[in-house]
Formats: C-alpha cells, structure tokens, sequence
C-alpha cells in the first residue's frame, strides 16, 4: 500500500496519510509572536488546513500530544481547544511541559486522525 | 469508518478507538498523593479498565510513551510497570523526564493498542 | 490479528507489528559518549536495522518524534537526519527538549512506520 505525503520537504512533511490514517504536527506559522491564544488559534486553523488536504475534519482526530512551554497558558489553550472540537469528537490528549525549537513557540500540537 | 469515543468530554476522550486500534492515556485518578508506586499501580490499573472497555486486554498493547517528572523515580516505576506486564508481551516504549498538568502527578502514560 | 514483537523483554519489545504498522524506539546503544552527529548515526543505523526486521526500510517512516536533550545540537541532529533519508520520503516529525534515561543521551527518537 502506498504512503501519501503532503509537502514533504528533506526535515519533514507537512501530512503522511497511510491505511486511512493522517500523522500530522502543527506549530505557529503566521505569528510566533502571539499569546498561547493566538498561537493556538493559528495552529487549529492550520489543523483544519491539513485535516481537509487529508480528505478529513476535526470530527475525525483520535489522539492528540498537546506540548505546551508554560502552564501558566493552560487555561487559554484549553479555551481555545474545547472552543474548537465539535461535540462529542474530542480525542484522546496528552498534554506536557517541555521546550520547543522556537523560543517564541508556545506550543506544538501532534496529531492523529482517521480519514 | 466509525470511529468509537469512550466517554468524550469538551476536553478528550478517555479512548478512541478506530479500525482495530485503540487510543488512550492515563494519569493517577485515585490518589495523587501517592509515591511512584502507588501511582504506577493506579495508572495501570485504570488501563486495564480502558483496554476491557475496548475489547482488549495488557497482552495486546503496541507503543507506550512514559513521561515521568523525577528520575529518582524511575526503579519504582520500572518494577511495577515489568511485573504489570504478561510475559512475551511488553510493547515498544519510550521513557522522558518532562513536567506534567497536576504538580502532584509522577506518571503520565500513553498507549497504542490493539482490539 | 496477531500481534509480531521483535525481542521482547520485561521492559520493552525493540519493534511490535501490528496491521502492517510497526512502532520501535531507538536510543545510541553502541557509543552514549558519542557527540549528537554520532549519536544520531547510531540511532538511524539502528532504526534502519529494525525497519529491515520488521519488513520495511526507511522510505516508509510515518512519524517520528524526536527528543533531544540540548538545543545547541540541533544542527547536528538536523544535518544527519537530513543526510540520512531518502528524497520525498520524510515522515511527519515533532522535535522536542525533554530529559532521557541515561544523562549521556543526546537524543532518543520514536518511529511509526508502515510495513
């Protein structure tokens, strides 16, 4: 069975979609310099992004690991986050303190979904 | 394909499973005061419960991500997590030193299983 | 559908394969005062090893999460996994400063692959 890629570049592609299934990871593009609300916005935006160029949504993630550099964001990301998910579609979450590669990154969010 | 939610909340679920794979994570629910020990048990008892709730068992998991928050406490957590396991039947497995959500937790897993 | 471990342990198996997914974990096992470019070569040698075990190869990887240890090495690490796969072939990735097991562990990189 084949392995689709979305973008892939010598680092990393943006998507691989194999047997029905999408691994994605998603940090700030537009403005790194945001708060964790803004950051978060801009990386479910791009979630759906990716989601629809794999031929599926936000109704169909199965696990996400939430990466986040500061607790004190807590709250705004998991605003943003319930804010997002449709009823009932919410997957199975992780969530951890750790650094990211972008010390302007506040958080990074890797994904599993079904097609 | 349908894809099964246990127990969604706004937040997460407690399992997803699709296609004959199961998602699920779990931290100390009973007492967080606990030592390594104590929590280890707690964390893996309750993935017990997750793995029958999705017709599966320990026999059948597939990948684990252990985070931990003090290496001190990693003899304790090794003990309880090798002696939790059926024999011939321990998954792949990585093992971190990260900070997690509630300061009081020691132990977060992740799990990929089989149905 | 039965579940294939390749070297199962107490503690671990080094790969499980299961529906034509394979899950290992690589850890530098032959020299942990190696420098990152060593290190990194250890462990995509090692992971090149475990894909041909498990009937795959290194064209077929679908995520990695990549741990390391100090961002200084960064470039290191990028210029060896960049060096190592092969064209249009990169998997998703998520890379991340956590602590590891062994204090000279430089990096430690989770692979989900397809068979």
């Amino acid at each position: 069975m084949e392995i689709k890629r979305i973008n892939p570049v010598p680092r990393w592609s943006d998507a691989t979609i194999y047997n029905g299934i999408i691994h994605f990871v998603e940090v700030p593009e537009s403005d790194t310099k945001a708060d964790m609300t803004g950051q978060m916005q801009q990386v479910l935006e791009q979630a759906e992004l990716s989601l629809q160029s794999a031929g599926s949504d936000k109704s169909r993630i199965l696990s996400v690991t939430i990466y986040v550099t500061n607790f004190a964001d807590l709250d705004a990301m998991n605003r943003v986050w319930e804010a997002w998910l449709p009823n009932d579609c919410a997957p199975s979450r992780a969530c951890l303190k750790v650094e990211l590669v972008d010390p302007d990154y506040k958080v990074e969010i890797a994904f599993v979904a079904a097609q």
